[in-house]
């Protein structure tokens, strides 16, 4: 299943939904941008919640064994039409994180406006405009372009954490190196 | 690590906080429960959320290695204070049931409410009834008794599913097995 790509930096995005599951898989070398694979684990099409969540878990599990990528960035609303939607939500979000922690990979997660913003500057983007952006981004043919704009979500996350994660330390409001580590103690391996 | 123990059926009952983790595991022979263990994960000490859920996964994940049980038992509130709160309590959910879905194990989720109903025929009892009631149910010696009550909760939510599973279809509101099979389709093995 591995297919041992030959990439500096791989990150898997995902875009986790009760109903539809986005995932984008970024391949970073130098500065370049490749997308290595996006597509969409249906889930509507199961009446039980738990076979939902496990449908999550075993695809997420088998696209990081496939990939093996070295981060995951996910779409993460932090606010939501109410709480039973967001416990929802939030276990949705769970099993996709135990599927990475499984591996010991690191998770970063967005807000949707903030990957809106990331990827075409303006936070209030149409899903469209996100894809579209993508699309000319890493050189995606036309006609390669998926028909479930979810799949462009969590390969927008991936994107956006890329960039988040290249910027310089000043640019993310860090003074120095020292302040950095100051913020992030748990970034820093003992 | 496997215990190989001799019971009929094996639940683990689980109360996922996202600041304590409570656990118990209970055994079931004919009719007699019996306590095989319980107790707590402390999460508090970890400032970091991914670390928090790392540790329940990883602590499911063991604890279902050692016990191998049959079934899990959820302690679920459907109702919280805010969405940021759900969503949290639902990521720490999802990773316990990761663990279990891991596994094929199927799980139930029962409301607080409910579980404090089925222990001691009164919902709005207090944990330490609780904590009372399934100490006498399953012969517990007072010394055992754990100092933290979220381990007695994890053990209710087990002996609540024991004793919802047990009941006749009839108490469940069900007319007939033919009745059960259209209210359950997905309960059905094809």
């Amino acid at each position: 299943m591995n297919e041992k790509l030959n990439y500096e930096r791989i990150i898997i995005g995902i875009d986790p939904g009760t109903n539809v599951m986005g995932y984008g898989i970024l391949g970073v070398n130098k500065k370049n941008l490749e997308l290595i694979a996006m597509g969409v684990i249906q889930l509507s099409k199961f009446d039980d919640h738990y076979m939902r969540l496990h449908r999550i878990y075993e695809r997420v599990t088998g696209l990081i064994a496939q990939y093996l990528p070295d981060e995951m960035a996910l779409e993460a609303p932090f606010f939501g039409k109410n709480v039973q939607s967001m416990l929802k939500l939030g276990r949705a979000q769970g099993v996709a994180m135990a599927a990475a922690l499984n591996r010991d990979i690191p998770i970063a997660e967005y807000e949707p406006r903030k990957i809106k913003m990331s990827i075409t500057g303006n936070g209030a983007a149409s899903k469209e405009q996100v894809a579209e952006m993508l699309r000319r981004t890493l050189n995606i043919p036309k006609e390669e372009m998926p028909e479930f704009l979810d799949a462009t979500d969590g390969l927008a996350a991936a994107v956006c954490h890329y960039y988040e994660s290249s910027k310089p330390l000043a640019e993310k409001g860090y003074k120095s190196w020292k302040d950095f580590i100051a913020k992030n103690p748990d970034k820093i391996k003992k």
